[in-house]
């Protein structure tokens, strides 16, 4: 089977650098371009971010990273997610300066001129804040019918929120640019916390990641190594163990492996106004829901699978041919 | 152990008649009084139903029945609940004119009245919005720190709503009553969708509680099966089986017997705001809540025992001893 | 003319003392009784700042004062308003322990007792939040329709808000109560910002007050004195001069007196959702209105004559004849 | 003084038609560029009838007609308003297919590109749904310090709205949109209902135009005949005088000549969230505003100047040397 052809949309942050790092090595993952917003940090520092994990990563200069939005749809940002990600959002973790440069233009502008580009042979997949895409759809709502499929880190169905008792910081971070995709008739896959939570990753798994990359994966697997050190103390301090999901990862895993997931075919909605639920992913799970069904959302995880999968992958000393 | 001691308010209505029926025959149960609400049906109506199934159930008549709101505390009222409970409530089944009336003054000063007097003596049962409950809270806010405890019928925690995808009916019918009451300091047990939809009444039930009661409960077991035929081919239209769930019965049952069902001990908040989430019961299910623990929520129940347990309730010929 | 007949509902405050005086001292006025309410300070401060004030104005120890909400319909109070009327709500004056008690029982279940005694002989004047009145129509909403009129002081039409752009603060402090009073069908007579900031008291007034009054009347004539130079200081940081609106009066003496302001039939409705406007009293202002007319909105005032009744009024020695 | 470039922003639509006749013809406009967005019409339809009006107007084929937004940034649009605007947005009047063609991008790109290009020489003026502007802004946040001015046709400070009794069309069909203009920093020339309503055109001032037109001016005079015949008669029905305030054109003409309103600087927010209020433009009136000046609020119109300027501009027989 030939290699997933995705765009990938990045608020770079601790996971989204993992995220970055397996769609680059992964051999069923062929990674177009890069788009940035902001979420963790800033879209500036998420650009820079993503320029130097690329880098390290060793993707090929032909890969853009296009600068994209630097606030939501209509709220204010909260600010960079600094408890979590650091002060520049690689816990601290110094890569040097990018030689590379982001491309000219705008994120909604290229994700529309690529869709339009690629159809069907494009997957995007967003594992921040959904504002890009939203942008994308108002330029261009015809993209929603072109592209594959939307594959995207956020929401909750049953499982509790992690900023709020509903939301998930992705959804709740723009609830209205959520609220626009999942209206939009794009076909989505929801990775949500319904399965990031049930694939903790911890210390034994650097550790291997460490053994198995050798001398070749060095500077990669002590990059890995430092950077989930910070996001594990991170967590513990939330959560009291050492060790954390890797979200974003997952969702990139999942596009370009669906089988490591089993999904269920729902009707979900983005509440925009509640004052305890704005943010939530709504599915309706009665018998017979009264919204269409626009949305694949993840319940079950082979997490098994998907570990020694990460583990082999980000161990890899070179990038995957493109 | 001593019989619970319950004013029971309830909008009359299929399952509350069974709520009714087993709050007078159980002897676990001491039915001190009855206000009623707007709801399945109008208040007026759910009065007249309520008198005519106590003289049904052999209740005493110095068991009062107090009139309560006739609309929710800030919105419009719905209208009745006609294609489940029927155009009178009782599934269209004529009762004899009641021989009694009800008592004079209003369910808010009432329960206001008797909380101060019974104290931990006195627990609520509410089967219905709980908007009576919001008025007297409004007339003496203190009645939350004297009562023994509020058992609800309302909310869903887990579980999907079944007016919208997150709102359950008691709750998504006057949230802004529910919200007082919640954030009041009174403590709670909530009976919601989680544990009813789990108690699924067939007819075969019926059966048993009609063989049971004999000549003495003839009357009785009649009126019992001639609702629920209604009740069971309302459910049948929506979910596809023919039985359901006896929400309002099992919320009375839990308050004479706590020990039928499994509760988490939670920080639960009621959505007012919403535009999809109006009426949800929120709990805060992350390991640590925000919000300070104002609920015990039922999560699993012994269904095996309360089916049996109602069966002979309600096939027993006579009121317990009040 | 007879006197008219009103039940006065005050959260005692600078101007609510100012509007007890008037309603005790004016002959156009029989006072049947006052109920208290949360809002520029607590109920049991408002509760015991009325009895004190109707003490010193010489009012029939037969007047009743019944305590009543301590906090608004469904949110939260925001606590008293200590740099507008000090401390006690009375700007720091001390009165004399009152002699009075309050009477037993609520505000809402007095005012429905009353309206459903003396019905079209009984006007409703409020001069802060609407939440007793809410309450009422919660235990008998029949009462809409029986009681002469309610004259309030609150809102805004045209005029801009004082707490924020849109809203007055008595409809701000309780936008559901107003709401449900709003949509109830009683008659109503809007005094709000519209009339009472035309009608500004300044130092020359409570000096001609002071004068009036004489050996008679020197300690009401004081304590005007008093709390109105509190009043005045706290308007003048506000708004840069010195002198202030005495909104509750002017509801009073309207209440009395019709013929002292102008008036539109409006369609009022209040905006309980919004982020910049809850609280905001909407009247239709279009040609056609969608909604029905409900509410004689105050939009012009005789300030000279409503300046010199009331320096008149507040300086006579004596209660009227009740 | 030289002409104030523009791009205008339109739903043609009648107004926008006249606006767009004015923007051409007057020597105090130099018009750059149109982009068009949904609202009266749909999008599609918008340019179709912006092409073919430009035609009419003589207007070069060098100025572009770029095509914008199909539908609100978060909302569902409510569709065209055939009532006031016709089948076809021009009361039904069959201009010949137009020989040009739109420009290829979209209204948003285009934006971002000009306001890069020519800063503080290009004004903007929109006359429907904020809502292209709302998407340059999202693609370049820093446009907004950029441009000259925008001058907008919308929105109603302390005059009623004209879809609700608190909001203006083109804010209230896409509230969020307003929002993030007003919030981002651009200076703001509010040409809102509190100056259009003032200024209503009759059948005397299209005899006039008529007439000046004389033969060189006969075909557009003609159109102008039968457009606002369709549009008296819609505002007849409303308001019940035949005639109506040409909104659009009074905002193209104020950017020509921003001496023909006086104005008021002011803090203007834009309410998204209320149920009776969404969509309106709140200006803060107290004297000591909370939020900061953002907007330059037409109070006033110089309407006879006005009504004279727009008769001898659209008589003309010749668009303006650009």
């Amino acid at each position: 089977m030939s290699a997933t052809r995705i765009i990938l949309d990045v608020d770079t942050g601790i996971d989204d650098a993992l995220a970055l790092l397996y769609a680059v090595k992964s051999d069923d993952i062929q990674l177009e371009g890069v788009t940035t917003v902001f979420g963790n940090v800033s879209v500036e520092q998420a650009t820079v971010n993503t320029l130097q994990v690329l880098e390290l990563a060793g993707a090929p200069a032909s890969v853009p990273v296009v600068k994209g939005a630097d606030r939501p749809l209509v709220r204010k940002w909260e600010g960079p997610v600094v408890h979590i990600h650091g002060d520049n959002g690689l816990g601290g973790f110094r890569l040097p300066p990018p030689s590379r440069q982001a491309a000219e233009g705008r994120a909604a502008e290229y994700l529309v001129r690529k869709i339009n580009e690629l159809g069907r042979d494009l997957t995007l997949v967003f594992v921040g804040r959904l504002t890009n895409l939203a942008h994308a759809l108002a330029i261009d709502p015809s993209i929603a019918g072109k592209v594959n499929r939307l594959v995207l880190m956020g929401g909750a169905l049953r499982a509790p929120g992690n900023v709020t008792p509903t939301a998930e910081a992705n959804i709740w971070g723009d609830p209205e640019a959520a609220h626009r995709v999942f209206e939009s008739g794009m076909p989505i896959t929801m990775v949500g916390l319904d399965v990031t939570m049930q694939t903790v990753m911890k210390e034994e798994h650097v550790a291997l990641v460490k053994r198995k990359a050798g001398t070749a994966g060095e500077r990669t697997a002590e990059f890995i190594e430092q950077i989930l050190a910070y996001y594990f103390s991170a967590y513990e301090k939330q959560n009291g163990f050492y060790g954390s999901p890797l979200h974003d990862l997952l969702a990139v895993a999942v596009a370009g492996d669906p089988t490591l997931v089993g999904t269920e075919e729902l009707a979900v909605k983005i509440e925009t106004k509640g004052e305890l639920s704005s943010g939530a992913t709504i599915g309706d799970l009665r018998g017979k829901p009264d919204y269409a069904v626009n949305a694949s959302v993840c319940v079950s995880v082979d997490s098994e699978r998907f570990l020694s999968r990460f583990i082999d992958v980000l161990a890899s000393g070179a990038p995957s041919a493109q």
